[in-house]
């Protein structure tokens, strides 16, 4: 593997936790000997302003070999969509509580990041979903989401009515609060909580999950990565369905508009360090069983 | 698309309906002048002993192009597993209720059987599961499975233990009534009243779904269809678990033994008339909405 | 039973087909000679305005001893609302579709309805349900709700923190999109589709709902219909949390404010014709299986 | 509250924990000069063998005041269903894990035990369910269960069909792996596993809970406690359909046997310790949110 010198670093700074982390990283990278880009916001929350900072939107592969990000999986969802498309791989540093994309605590962060620095890491490929408002033959409004775009009627509580397509078949009409539509990555959210299945990091498939629909033979539908979807919202009642996404950005709707989400061509990287476990995070987060006393793993380890 | 022109022909007879729709498929075959070879068993319900027989077990590429199966899911469930592996395709009479598998209906039959024959066809692969029981070194025992291999304690409702491993990484523990490991076509029947997702018919991928966990936090899984799946049964209380493979054939298991399923190598191809859609037959299956008249669909057909 | 003879009659005309129905049972009822008091605003549709009219506010059960509701169960439970506390029953007419708090189809309405008036029928209480929101110590708001109060974020899709306490006792604390508590009647509706059990229309209890909670092992809770409910909201995000009555009422939330649930003292009285039966509406809207051939019932009949 | 004074003791002897804590229960209520009887099989297990044992069989309500019960909630299962209609109350002491039954910890026993025979308790009355099998005229067979009574097809994963009447009513007929019926104390064990809402303890109510149900519309449904069950089994394919009463005890069943199922008239009395929290168990064991920084508490104890 590749190592990564030139380092960018981004902090949603919205405790002291988090800032403590951001000084002691760009301590740990400063004494090195890396030369660090800091984020223009970022940078002003740091005690020693010297450094160099950057603007966000001027991040690009040219200059950067990595962006490590600090916070939780809230903040690593935001630099996932800021550098989509740019091909900078992204690392996360948590602020002490395990997440699913932040695998670096604070306190092992100088050996874990010593060592990923030095060419030593895992990396897991994560599409982002693309949603377009088409009006007409005009894109209105877009958005990207890495974990999902959620279909919902943008106030309260009311149900809505849709019609689904994907790749161009007719797939159903749904009376429902609205429809979530996931990555892998998001499938252990948001989708999770509304009945969604887990889908392993990788796949490439997305999973459409209902909220609360009328019929209770809706059910959710995992589709292939490549798919696209279509919306078309009834007029009934609900005049400007909204797209959420991630939980973070609103993209409204007019009536007679067609939502289409995809998945992005680029795909972002991720870092980890090696070792890295997806179900070692689900059964830390999810509380999933560990080994079995009753089961006997003395024939070799298991799947060998 | 080849056309066909050596044709196979398995029937379950289990009732009169499915008698007659096997004599009228054997008659139009026939007078269409259409070499059939009938499945010995299937054979002796005919009126006219005259028609050329073979055994299940010789059915084979050479000589046959096309397999017609007489029946319901459950028949066409048999046939997959019988001819698994064949390279022959397949092609599903119901008797009258429109299956996930069978999709001519008798009325139909005539003019839809005229035009798959004469090369209008589409066609969708479906994997099979393959389940081994693993002794040591030695497989003691396996089986195939086009919907779904369930693990379950044998008898009676009894909760077992158990350890899962994917692709040799360990995934969980967990305390269950059982698993059930579903390809995509299965997804839509046992796993589907498990609480399961429904998958896309050519996703490659298996759900994995927990039946009755003690754990709330088990949730159905979604994996490659590549995954080598493992399961290591706790030896307290359930001294043979079992796997049953499409509700139909059970394979007994020792303490200590390791259960190894995976993807088949080679697919079975559907065949089914031309305007086949899946979502069509979910929609009718699990009522499922149709078109809603409060969206407008006047600018060019969804999706284009 | 006694029968009826000062019939009200109130219907939200919202097309065509319950116009008819309306004018129908008020013919009908003026050539039976029962005094019929039409609600004031129904009233304005009627093409023969020579009847009497009343206030939805001033029915009372000195005047009124039946009212009628033409329309389906949204219909219904704005005139169960509005009547709540009076003492006077009520008997819906729907529009042709069977719904589960109308249930005299047009097409019965003269037989049916002459058998209500003269005595023959069958009644269940409902009791509704009373929120209020306690601002130190004044109640800021209230409003009653038939089949469920929803407390949600009140925009968007954006969860909430609040915290749940029954009789005083702490539950949880629950991170959701809300909380819908809601009456048996109500626990075939939104609560259903949100993964609520069915509650007998006459048990005594209320169902409490979360909504796409974060915790996987947040279920639905049953609790005594004599129960005080209390909820808390976290402070944190969402300002103005609100409780929506039967997706019709809103009634919003200031931060501190405390939201209190209780069961209503008096229930409302439902008229059904003799027969009536839920559990052949549940088979009948849900879908639910019907008698089984393979059953043998010669026996007498069964639950004799 | 009236004190105790004569003491029975139960234990199930599974490990050497539980064995510890019946002799230091034993030795302290000796200490304290309680007149104890241990159950014959408890009394083999301890190492003084000088005391009084009395059989299972004989205990009754005027030789005992209070049995104790040693083990898990399993071990309290079985003797909930041995004391039933006895009218003696129980109380439980764990090995060292909260149970729902079994609220007091070994590090506890002396103060907590102390307290209650002193006439320090609360009480909760738990009913239990009864089935019976009947053919023709006579009951053929019959079980007790505390948690639940579960209707499976006796063997393997096979589904079944079955007709389901309420106090002579008709609801349904159903294709599954079986029903659970389960008391409020059941409702947190294998009904809550199979989607089945959780029941306040003192709910006099009953919840059926489908298991895999074919139909997606099946769901848990809540009844009168005081509701007689009754299922009639599709002789198809399934000829011994079994009830399994609280995973402990299995009844057979022949072809057209009718299943009966209601409350038992006598419910058992649980002690708990003052202070006894339903839902703190449920935070325990299920993982349920505690109190949140976010909410105000100052304005006196809520609930108040």
């Amino acid at each position: 593997m590749t190592s990564f010198s030139r380092i960018g670093v981004i902090a949603w700074i919205r405790n002291q936790e988090v800032l403590e982390t951001l000084e002691k990283l760009v301590a740990f990278l400063t004494r090195k000997g890396f030369p660090v880009m800091v984020e223009r916001n970022t940078a002003t929350f740091l005690k020693s302003q010297s450094g160099a900072w950057m603007e966000l939107d001027d991040i690009n592969a040219d200059e950067i070999d990595l962006v490590i990000v600090v916070g939780g999986d809230g903040s690593m969802l935001s630099a996932i969509r800021a550098l989509a498309g740019f091909d900078i791989p992204l690392l996360g540093v948590n602020r002490g509580r395990l997440g699913f994309l932040t695998d670096i605590s604070p306190e092992q962060l100088e050996n874990a990041i010593g060592r990923v620095l030095a060419g030593e890491y895992q990396s897991t490929a994560r599409f982002l979903l693309e949603a377009q408002v088409w009006r007409g033959n005009i894109v209105a409004a877009g958005g990207k989401a890495a974990h999902d775009g959620v279909l919902h009627p943008g106030q309260s509580v009311r149900q809505m009515e849709f019609e689904l397509y994907v790749d161009g078949q007719f797939v159903y009409s749904q009376h429902s609060d609205g429809l979530i539509m996931a990555t892998p990555t998001g499938s252990t959210a948001y989708a999770l909580s509304a009945g969604g299945p887990i889908l392993q990091p990788h796949l490439d498939a997305i999973v459409l999950v209902p909220m609360n629909p009328h019929s209770l033979s809706s059910r959710p539908l995992v589709i292939d990565g490549s798919s696209q979807i279509e919306i078309r919202v009834g007029t009934r009642g609900v005049p400007h369905p909204t797209i959420t996404c991630d939980g973070q950005r609103e993209i409204g709707t007019d009536p007679d508009d067609v939502i289409r989400v995809s998945r992005m061509k680029r795909p972002v990287q991720l870092i980890h360090p090696v070792g890295h476990d997806f179900y070692h995070t689900c059964r830390s987060k999810l509380g999933w069983g560990s080994r079995l006393d009753s089961v006997h793993h003395e024939n070799g380890s298991p799947g060998s």
